[in-house]
């Protein structure tokens, strides 16, 4: 109910923002948290919509939710659908397989886009990779080192123009999972048009007072092209292919957040989340390794990047409420911070839903 | 090769007991973790035997191991396939099904059993559960109420007589997931008969010590029936059909480790951990909710109900030395202190295989 409350009292705020119209909860099934509903529709419409915006007064007014009830997982349940788009559709993709493993996917009508360059991809009749096509995409045998690739695979990225948009110039890793043989090296805005897993560190700087926790919260630049002014962790990045996971966290520390080497280093490495988000012919298959870093009182975090509005010290009980009842989060955040709430205590077993939440935070292939 | 060199120092020490036989670390595959080797049938064999007894001089004694090698997790994944055995035999059983949900699952040839008692269990010609057999296994439709199925599956019980040993009369909620309708109750030792899922609290207390972490470890009683002498959390049980996960925890900690409840109500829920162990007619399919309890540096754990020898303070850099390289542990709290190593910080993305062990701590069906 106070759910509806909310959605009433802030679409009187911020007309087309946020879920504004009143829903019935019982449409977010607990037991099919991946059907299809009015609600997700338009929690999808705003997640990747820009240039509308909520102040910090009105994070600060999200009210409670009542947390013992049947349904007082849904909203987090929600959260979780919203990075696990149209996971039916994964059968209208291909397979992409170097040196006979599996490294990605690519949607069988982008694959007509690749069919031209005949020596860079190959489509062989085998499917063997376990698609319901009767082929799978590999690059041509003649590509037999990881330059070539990487370079073969550029050319063809630049050729595509604006079928691949966002081009950062910043290249991943492709492995067949963390670790493994790096087979070439691909831009970041095409990976999930290969189906490419991507990695990242993702950060809660928290701090304890008075019994209590609180997570600081960071407010992304209006000006960002992805999510502008939405919520999001103290700290997060991606993870390129020449750092290791907790040297890229450190230096984000401190690019994001003003955050010393020598506080950043006692950050925590807890875990990861995982999700397989599809979007037209885009299959993010996302691991993010998770942070925590517990914080001095004393510490007031600082952007040096740009990319960061201001920071908000938030309690970690109105961060969880905030999840719940809104769609502030940078999509991704509320699986980490989720993760959060569950290690630190803040979601217990005699809630309706626990273990299939606990589940859901690696949806995708954690590997 | 600290590995090998336990094993022979133990061995010299323990004849009969722990994995005396020197084995190269190369037979511990990162990628086909669930593979039959020598190592893991001596482990097996050792989990279950009982008369052979360590003290806490050989449990200080454990040498450190090399943490960032290619091999720095494969003791780890050696205890996770200590919990999950054989799981290539699931083929070997059939759908436990009631009210067109699956609840269990039934060993061929233990229906075989069962098949007698046609007033209570019956047995469709009907594959559509999911098995390879043609029929699965449900109760007689005449069992309509929870009280008449919990008499009745009893009654059966009771008249298998030695086939299932060990009857506790203690009973289990018998649903299809955590939460869900119960469908009637039956005995502890009978579930892993019938691949009823078993649900338990277990609890890491521990306290950090200039700048150093700590865990409280318990040494089982050398006359318990299960796992005698062995290394135990501070504090862990099962989870009866009456009482919260929370009350439990606060039940036990108070019988096993003599902890107040002023203390043990801020044990923190943290997750939980899952697997499926198969061996001969039974399939245990187990989920342990974990928790942490931060202590106190003055307090002291005192056993009050018999089933812990002796408790010991140890460095958590040396709990992680012990489950990789000794089967000390009571096997399935091996899972349960790797996920703690997860959550603070001591296993690290940075090492290979990070994440695939991370997921198989939950390799069961955690519902």
């Amino acid at each position: 109910m106070s759910c509806n409350y909310l959605y009433r009292s802030v679409s009187h705020r911020l007309p087309n923002f946020i879920c504004y119209t009143p829903i019935a909860p019982t449409i977010l099934s607990l037991k099919s948290p991946f059907c299809p509903s009015r609600r997700r529709r338009h929690l999808r419409s705003f997640s990747i919509s820009a240039g509308n915006s909520f102040t910090w007064d009105d994070v600060f007014r999200v009210p409670e939710s009542p947390q013992n009830d049947d349904s007082a997982l849904s909203g987090f349940f929600d959260k979780i659908k919203l990075c696990n788009r149209d996971l039916e559709k994964q059968c209208e993709f291909m397979p992409f397989v170097i040196e006979d493993q599996i490294i990605g996917y690519v949607h069988h009508r982008f694959a007509d886009f690749l069919k031209p360059f005949q020596n860079v991809f190959i489509f062989p009749q085998d499917n063997t990779y376990g698609s319901h096509f009767e082929c799978y995409c590999t690059l041509h045998p003649n590509l037999s080192t990881p330059n070539d690739r990487t370079k073969a695979v550029a050319n063809v990225v630049k050729s595509l123009g604006e079928l691949i948009p966002g081009i950062r110039n910043e290249l991943f890793p492709v492995a067949s999972a963390f670790g493994e043989q790096i087979f070439f090296s691909l831009e970041r805005a095409a990976a999930p048009y290969f189906g490419i897993k991507a990695y990242g560190v993702h950060m809660n700087g928290y701090l304890e007072k008075d019994g209590q926790e609180y997570l600081w919260l960071g407010k992304r630049s209006e000006q960002k092209a992805t999510y502008p002014g939405m919520l999001d962790h103290l700290v997060a990045g991606g993870l390129p292919h020449d750092i290791s996971c907790g040297e890229n966290l450190i230096k984000e520390c401190e690019e994001e957040a003003g955050i010393p080497r020598s506080i950043s280093h006692t950050a925590r490495p807890v875990g990861a989340v995982s999700y397989i988000d599809i979007e037209g012919y885009r299959m993010k298959r996302d691991v993010l390794f998770c942070y925590d870093l517990k914080l001095p009182d004393s510490f007031i975090p600082h952007n040096e990047d740009g990319e960061v509005e201001s920071f908000q010290l938030v309690p970690v009980t109105k961060v969880a409420n905030i999840i719940r009842n809104t769609s502030f989060f940078k999509a991704n955040c509320n699986l980490v911070i989720t993760d959060f709430l569950f290690r630190h205590g803040h979601i217990r077993p005699e809630v309706f839903g626990y273990l299939k939440l606990l589940q859901s935070l690696r949806s995708g292939h954690c590997s």
